[in-house]
């Protein structure tokens, strides 16, 4: 029987993917579709090397990022069942500290402040699952790891895969 | 044979206690000794009652914490043998995020991004050693809880008692 459930933002439960690629196609006028990007690696994704960089570090991005399709009722939904808290490794980009918390008061408000974690490294974080778009943060972690799907991890096959945030749902209340 | 040391920030690495009577002389031009204070909750610790909570919410009052006497050397030298992280409840005061990342940059540079987590509560953050000010923080932490003194703590007798750095490096020395 689980309990907590640790739940990374970026390509979770903020789309960063298609953030991404929107920013790009205003910034450089170059259409990408989600497709196209397929088993690369997020920061070499599109044409211009270092424009994921870039707009990983620009003010504004990470406030902005819409929420993944799903995920606001299906976290309300878990939150009734599961102790639900979010963690992300915001220490690598330090503006996005506060971006991130006014995005989630915004978004997700209600997950209470107790329950947020922002970090560097996410190894020293317990729970009984992680559902993350990274198999590096999946990898040492002990509970029960969950590959949520992103166009970048779409060639990983060595964790139970998310699809969406409705099978995410059928998932857990099946562990 | 202990491995990785979780060490909270207020309190323990930066001086708040001094601070907020330094700030409450400073503004309300009362001088409070530490003495005065022995075994009062922090919140409570004023004649004036909401000052410290006050303070907590003002711009700049984390930003200019002075780091605690021997902080600074003590945990350079540690971070030679440990895996040292910082661990700091800074999600109830949301504006502390950056000013409290900067902070660490300014007087802990050599303490990497990746070991930084801002949490809400600590209960899910695992380590060998946690060194906390705050019984409530040790209290469901699964390793070695040592209780770094602070003048609202003195009358707490359950813990391994740590009252100054250059105590905190014997006491960590012979785990």
């Amino acid at each position: 029987m689980i309990d907590s459930i640790a739940i990374d933002m970026d390509g979770v439960i903020a789309d960063i993917e298609l953030h991404t690629l929107n920013w790009y196609q205003k910034k450089c006028n170059v259409v990408i579709h989600p497709e196209d990007i397929i088993g690369l690696p997020q920061l070499e994704a599109l044409p211009e090397k270092d424009a994921v960089w870039k707009f990983l570090h620009t003010p504004g991005f990470f406030r902005t990022l819409p929420p993944v399709k799903g995920a606001i009722d299906a976290v309300r939904r878990l939150t009734r069942k599961y102790d639900i808290f979010i963690v992300s490794s915001a220490m690598e980009f330090p503006h996005s500290l506060n971006e991130k918390y006014e995005w989630l008061q915004e978004h997700f408000p209600f997950i209470s402040w107790r329950k947020l974690i922002f970090c560097g490294e996410k190894n020293r974080i317990t729970a009984d699952v992680l559902i993350d778009d990274y198999p590096k943060n999946l990898r040492s972690f002990k509970g029960i790891p969950l590959l949520f799907s992103a166009m970048h991890n779409m060639h990983e096959t060595n964790y139970t895969r998310l699809h969406n945030w409705e099978n995410a749902v059928q998932v857990i209340e099946c562990l």
